[in-house]
């Protein structure tokens, strides 16, 4: 009898976990980091932001929410934040020293390590689509310039005209930056050297999720760096430096001076500092990013989630766009350090 | 008396420690990995392939038995595998769908972490070379296409017409692949779907070392896959996946299935895993290539030495073009498994 009771026990008890575990999901947004500071936003621009992250979050969610996959969120939620021109993605993309636009984009799976990328990219509205259909319909990760284009339009994305990547705001980061370049204290044909310029420059946006599966995923695009030359590729299309997802670790987007990312492989050097060094998710991010990429000469930051939905949004700049939300009802939107 | 005679010895001891290291460099190269198999190779073809790695490697060597750095050893090397019609890679390199021919290089130098990696480049003679000034002479880490070819002929690489890179059994290759692509019982469209074309998919090329001063180094090349499309890009120049070096652990250059070496994120993962895990570096390396390559459908091989001298060279292929030289006088040269 008492047997009898503690199985049943037990099975109530594994009902309410994997009921419970059924509508658990996690979504986690950024929208960039920078020099991003308070005194420097006016109010208007900073009800925005809040009120743009809410929306990507909300259209996240909503799909979370139905059970949908995590897969198809951060894909959804990127999208809207490459059509808002507030972001340095998509619609919003900054201006290269060419005066074109170059868009990169990386979506994984984290269940099958599957994974599409697109980088360099002048013509399709929303990279993030094109970097999924990579992952979906092709036999490849990366497809970059023109070949990427025509795949694209292959497989049914929105094209556009390049003028439709326009922006007044970026067209003004542009010229500024070129002037910052033209001063001769600063190094010749150096981009880098722009600190009035800092928050164009980590417009990136992403999104991570794990869905009511269990399933993780990971999105990044990016318009890359403003007066960037030479036909530059930054982390946010390198699986592993930029955007990684695992199911048996953490989902990973980064924002940030790209090119340090790339050298520490950002994101799956957190997710094997979870693997192989049984770090905590919070310990192995802020690990890399408070400690690694600054010590090289880098900033940024980035946002993550493990398959437990602890979730990680560590950034060493000023400011980094953010926000979470949970099938609790938890729910954070930020934008300052505190 | 008895501690002045101890420190004596100790101190004779390192001396002698010092001196050995100061010496000691290993290097270890690869022709690429495929379907490489005795019956089918010819004594003359077999021949030329044993010889062209042997020169290779004593070019590496004289520079690093010279005190030369294992980044100038790994250039080298990898340029005298580039500029051999054998080889994918350079001339040689192998011919895209649209008839041309598009390379991909990377270096990376363990002491730094910097890195440099070009992709997509049509006209530079020596892409190695390109991506060694994108690491010593840019602030970038990746550039693709005519961007990455501007900055090479800016900072004064060889520039060649495409016509350099026409070899007569790269474009009996393509053909063969075009014919199997046209096969309908294969994947429309697919050009991964060709047994009998192994050996030209995965002609990569690349070199490893450890120099005197202890420094790591790592370098690939590569002409990529037989009849890609849309620009592919493959893992050779992405930093973590198919080239990758820090002191602290080891260096790696890979050559296989590219899409699958990006999705593992293949070296930085072995590295994490002796660094992190505690593995070595021969059990860190079959793990991955011998086991979660295969398992996720993948193939290829690798070459990698960490900073103790350790090699390993593992491929789940038929055969690998490899060699490894040491400062003790040791030497291999193998093309088929043993």
């Amino acid at each position: 009898m008492r047997l009898l009771v503690l199985t049943f026990t037990t099975m109530l008890f594994s009902m309410s976990i994997a009921q419970s575990n059924q509508k658990k999901y996690t979504l986690v947004i950024h929208g960039g980091a920078g020099t991003i500071l308070k005194k420097n936003m006016s109010t208007e621009k900073e009800k925005q932001y809040l009120q743009s992250l809410d929306q990507a979050l909300a259209t996240g969610e909503a799909i979370l929410k139905n059970g949908g996959t995590a897969l198809q969120a951060v894909e959804a939620t990127v999208k809207v934040l490459e059509d808002n021109p507030l972001f340095n993605a998509g619609k919003g993309a900054v201006f290269t020293n060419a005066g074109t636009n170059e868009m990169d984009a990386a979506i994984m799976d984290g269940a099958t390590l599957k994974a599409g990328s697109i980088a360099g990219v002048r013509t399709i509205k929303n990279p993030i689509e094109a970097a999924r259909l990579v992952m979906t319909q092709s036999e490849h990760v990366l497809l970059v310039g023109t070949g990427a284009e025509a795949f694209a339009k292959l497989k049914g994305c929105t094209i556009v005209d390049t003028s439709y990547f326009f922006t007044e705001d970026r067209w003004k980061g542009l010229q500024k930056a070129k002037a910052n370049e033209a001063d001769a204290t600063k190094k010749e044909g150096a981009f880098i050297k722009q600190p009035n310029n800092k928050d164009d420059k980590y417009g990136t946006v992403g999104a991570v999720a794990v869905d009511v599966y269990g399933n993780l995923a990971a999105a990044t695009s990016t318009g890359g760096m403003t007066n960037k030359r030479f036909n530059r590729v930054g982390d946010a299309p390198i699986i592993g430096a930029g955007t990684y997802a695992d199911n048996n670790t953490c989902a990973i987007s980064c924002t940030g001076w790209g090119e340090y990312f790339i050298r520490l492989v950002m994101a799956k050097s957190i997710a094997d500092m979870i693997e192989y060094g049984k770090l905590t998710l919070q310990d192995a991010a802020n690990s890399m990013v408070m400690k690694k990429l600054p010590a090289l000469g880098g900033d940024g930051g980035l946002i993550a989630v493990d398959k437990n939905h602890n979730i990680a949004m560590p950034f060493c700049t000023e400011g980094m766009y953010r926000g979470y939300i949970k099938s609790t009802g938890e729910k954070e939107i930020k934008i300052y350090k505190e």
